[in-house]
């Protein structure tokens, strides 16, 4: 079981790996609203990349979420709040979405055999998960614009050190290596620890911290997304 | 002074800054090269990203150096480690140079105000340098091919723990953040921490430990090693 992170789109290429499951993460907010979504009974999402397909959908009568740079598009439904999924009009609903950063991601990995969501909110799902498949592991980080950023590192972190402890996977990969670090200095108060980070203090102007503390909670949704086809369904 | 560290050569276009001093590093191990070559008497050095135009310096009748996949290449006179330097033969002289990560990685900042080398040999040195010209600074890590790499990492969040420290610059770059932390983790014993990482375990296969232990020891070199149009020379 090779285990490698990849801390942005940009350089997923270089990661490429026909036979690994890519577990996609945008913790502030996309793969976090994904994941609250699926929890509350959404049937399938359609992740697309740009906000013109986004609207193609709208036209057509789905419900649709768009952000960018944290804020909802004017005219669409939703943005990435997951406080916007937890909403019965939601139910059996498929919803198309497009964010900043996350399914950007999801759209760079778009060749991979098998593509997750992850988010702590699942963490402990995503951990049985693959382990249950036994299958190669890269973690692809979104990011914002292409740069690493913390939250996305600290949750890929979080599932290798379970992968590494409980179920004795190992990793040479140096960016795998630092994750996991990362996330032992972390752990304890994961809201304190991003208190400097660029995102979350990019999301606190926005008056997000409702958002953020949430999006730092484990395990609170154990459903693991997958895409299928162009569709995102529970696993 | 703004403060931000990137990763890999690929994405440097990303951080670019006009305004920035860039630091080039290289641990494992051109820029501890280039720093020993200057402390030993190197009068210029001209990295260059290909083995074809090294071979253009060595017909010229340069002594030329390169290195690919951490051997020398056949038919020149050194490959990047630092104790080819360390030689009364190379005092005076003007060496070019180009190396798997290390050179790609000078070439790809081309268009900086300005350009030094950094390594944990010149550590001191760095900082001073940095604090005396105040401006922005941004860390550009050679990585390998272009993924991101522990020591190069490490030897960023030296520099920027210091800056922050002594100096009291503030980040809020994320990758800043996170190789300063990771430094904090490592430096009391920087050869056992980097002991499972990715470009440790590559070199030591070449039976490199020698090299290795050098390239982490800090403040031999005390000397800036700086870009002058197509020349590096000693600030």
């Amino acid at each position: 079981m090779n285990i490698e992170v990849c801390y942005t789109p940009q350089a997923y290429p270089l990661f490429h790996n026909p036979n690994a499951i890519v577990v996609v993460i945008d913790i502030l907010r996309a793969t976090s609203a994904i994941t609250t979504a699926f929890f509350n009974g959404v049937e399938k999402m359609i992740p697309v990349a740009t906000v013109e397909e986004a609207l193609e959908y709208k036209n057509k009568g789905y419900l649709v979420a768009a952000e960018r740079n944290g804020e909802v598009v004017d005219g669409f439904d939703f943005g990435n709040s997951p406080f916007s999924y937890m909403n019965s009009k939601v139910k059996g609903k498929t919803i198309a979405i497009t964010t900043t950063n996350g399914t950007q991601a999801i759209d760079a990995a778009k060749n991979a055999q098998q593509i997750i969501i992850g988010s702590f909110l699942n963490l402990d799902a995503i951990v049985e998960y693959l382990n249950s498949e036994k299958k190669d592991v890269l973690f692809l980080c979104a990011g914002w614009k292409n740069k690493f950023n913390l939250e996305d590192t600290l949750f890929a972190g979080a599932v290798v050190e379970k992968l590494v402890l409980i179920h004795e996977c190992t990793t040479q990969c140096d960016s795998a290596l630092a994750a996991m670090d990362l996330y032992k200095l972390a752990k304890h108060n994961l809201a304190e620890y991003l208190a400097n980070s660029s995102h979350r203090n990019r999301l606190a102007k926005l008056d997000l911290e409702r958002d953020i503390n949430y999006c730092l909670t484990l395990n609170l949704c154990p459903v693991v997304p997958i895409m299928e086809g162009k569709f995102l369904v529970k696993a």
